[in-house]
């Protein structure tokens, strides 16, 4: 048993913060078994680690981003996604072939996922095999917890990235049994099909397979850029849309699949996300850097569709949820510039679409409720307060929106303390 | 006669970067005599501060920001302009009538300016002239460029900031003969009308005399919110538009005044603008912050316009010209997503518009040719740089893109190094 004090700040539903100012949490087992602004008559004595007057707040959750392209993020936004993609993610990307090259890039990755306080994470790792199995290795380190999985792409991509659909199929199964092996329970495969346009029929009937025989996860791109859009038509004329190629092969599994973007999509697109329980990751600050669009995020809410934030970092140039929490507030805005009708997204929604909402695809993740994990963060804003007083809403708001990473004075994954920084493998 | 060496970037056009090498800048009273790749014979043997493989580029020019928000900034964004300005803005304001209180925040808000390289910029002041000589005094200590204006309000604001049009007046000469009195050439009053709201007519009419008398620049706010348009015409009906509310009272000075926002123009507006020359100061991160709209940015550049990048904090949430330069891009390709014939801007355009653009505005600022004032920023990115080696252009773009300040090592002002950070005054 375990109590921590402090101002405790989440979001249990999204149109409101949920203050505990000086308030305490309860944790047994990695999980909260109280929280709230008394000490519990059954908990007096037990030992208190006093925060004193720092928030604590639930980590953030990103539920799309691209392990091996931190090396290479902020560059070619002068392109759109597909020649970005071929000119700058994929070349970056076959550096992960050598080993020592990822296991340094990794470790840089890891540690920036934690400065940032992303505590939870939905990855996409380069096909390669070798270096997947560091990536694993790094995120276990750091007390992260995370759905990894290598890209599967066996068309379409540069000849240094090219697998077959056997190497595809086989080098997946020997991950999954890789992280299986583990027994870590904040570790598991996510199936990684990169996009339809790398992948084919024979490689995603395999995967479905896969995915089948072990009950996993599957996590890919969808109706991001109107290009694509357009090539995936053309590679598939028998499906009747880009979403109902994943569904013709097998690949959107019933609350277990995540489509990162979605912004194009037609309305029996929108339909079938929403038949799967399909988690929409909203990528708001990539698709304003590769010129995607704006996804009609309160379009989605109101349709009852399950969305969270992503970084989908290189596609951004950051990690930082707390950044990507105040662009989904802005381009929700100037989506409503357009289109009057969708009112903009309110601050404590995008604080819950960067925590809880994500967090549950992690299980009970992204909140202080009573069998959550205890995913933390706690935040020292000394730095960024003035001789004005703010409310612990405003202060909460001012950490986000200020984003002084370096005001994070811990991180908790599942009530253990992560280790940061990790040391540089150079 | 002072020699420095690096990796000199600029753009001394907007279309490309201008990348030296190894290169060298020769300074002499503060400007530059000479920038290239050689070291001329005549220099052979003068000493060189050589700062190896860092990057040397221009100084951060902010044409349009708020000294007495940064206290508040990134609060109340649920809000529009005109309920915004009323609940947080004038409140927060409204503290600088405390000296104290003042010379704290101000030197809070000038080293926030230094940690991000800001060091030209066109401030906003609160309404106190106490407070404003404080804000003055602090800018001279730092180094820092700057115009610098008490904003002058006698109508619809909050009780505590109410000024007679007299008191309004008064102090303004006062505070024009202690900025005078200085005789220091980086320190300019600027006459600052909060915005048409705010003035009434014998106001400005008052203001554009003592234009006049003392051959003063001008800064105000325009076309930034459609309900603040249309307060403006309900309240000048004898004007044809918010752009000739300024010119019918003499406020439009010549080459001299710079206007932010200028989001929601009139085609006459958009004339009047460039037939005085009036500097645009483009606040994309605020237009996104307070729901006002996407500024037609390629539009004013193909009309020859002078537009340059403004932070516009506390209207957005951080001075950060970094976040600026690139939140200008996004937003340029989010109004392409709605207005396919107008291209976004690219990453050289962006920071042609944080450095010479609104350095013309100071002189000859702004970029590293002949004659042109030593602001510079020296750039140790080593913290952000990879395995993958990049140019000397995508390093700059990293160092934009992420953001680090903590990579800026040394900051010069026509020569000088600033002073940061400030000692605080808590």
């Amino acid at each position: 048993m375990e109590l921590f004090r402090g101002n405790i700040i989440d979001t249990p539903t999204p149109d409101a913060l949920r203050v505990l100012e000086h308030g305490y949490i309860a944790v047994e087992d990695g999980k909260v078994v109280y929280a709230g602004n008394e000490l519990p008559r059954q908990y007096a004595g037990c030992h208190v680690t006093d925060y004193g007057d720092c928030l604590i707040i639930p980590g953030f959750v990103d539920v799309h981003v691209h392990a091996p392209q931190w090396c290479n993020s902020g560059l070619g936004f002068s392109l759109e996604l597909l020649p970005w993609l071929q000119n700058y993610t994929f070349p970056a990307e076959a550096g992960f072939a050598d080993a020592q090259f990822a296991k340094v890039e990794y470790t840089r990755f890891v540690n920036e996922l934690l400065k940032h306080g992303t505590l939870r994470a939905s990855i996409f790792a380069s096909r390669h095999c070798e270096a997947t199995r560091t990536l694993i290795d790094t995120l276990e380190s750091s007390g992260i917890g995370a759905y990894v999985g290598k890209v599967n792409m066996d068309r379409n991509s540069i000849p240094e990235l090219e697998e077959t659909c056997e190497e595809s199929l086989r080098e997946t199964r020997e991950l999954i049994e890789y992280v299986q092996a583990k027994h870590n329970p904040k570790l598991h495969y996510i199936l990684t099909p990169r996009y339809v346009p790398c992948t084919t029929p024979d490689l995603m009937r395999g995967l479905a397979l896969i995915g089948e025989e072990y009950g996993l996860p599957v996590q890919s791109h969808l109706d991001e850029n109107r290009d694509e859009v357009a090539w995936v038509q053309g590679l598939h004329p028998e499906c009747k849309s880009f979403a109902d190629v994943y569904e013709h092969y097998g690949l959107m599994r019933d609350n277990q699949t995540i489509m990162a973007h979605c912004i194009h999509m037609k309305d029996e697109e929108i339909a079938l996300l929403k038949q799967k329980n399909v988690l929409v990751a909203h990528c708001a600050m990539s698709n304003a850097d590769l010129a995607s669009g704006i996804m009609p995020l309160r379009k989605y809410l109101d349709e009852g569709m399950w969305v969270a934030i992503a970084s989908d970092m290189g596609g951004s140039h950051t990690v930082k949820m707390a950044e990507h929490i105040v662009d989904t507030i802005k381009s929700s805005k100037l989506y409503w510039v357009y289109h009057p009708e969708y009112k903009p997204v309110s601050f404590s929604e995008s604080f819950y679409m960067a925590t809880k909402s994500g967090g549950k695809f992690f299980g009970k993740v992204g909140a202080f409720e009573k069998d959550y994990e205890f995913d933390a963060l706690v935040i020292d804003d000394s730095s960024i307060q003035t001789m004005i007083s703010h409310s612990l809403e405003e202060r909460l708001e001012r950490f986000i929106y200020l984003g002084a990473s370096e005001c994070i004075r811990k991180r908790y994954v599942s009530g253990k303390e992560c280790c940061y920084p990790l040391a540089s493998e150079e």
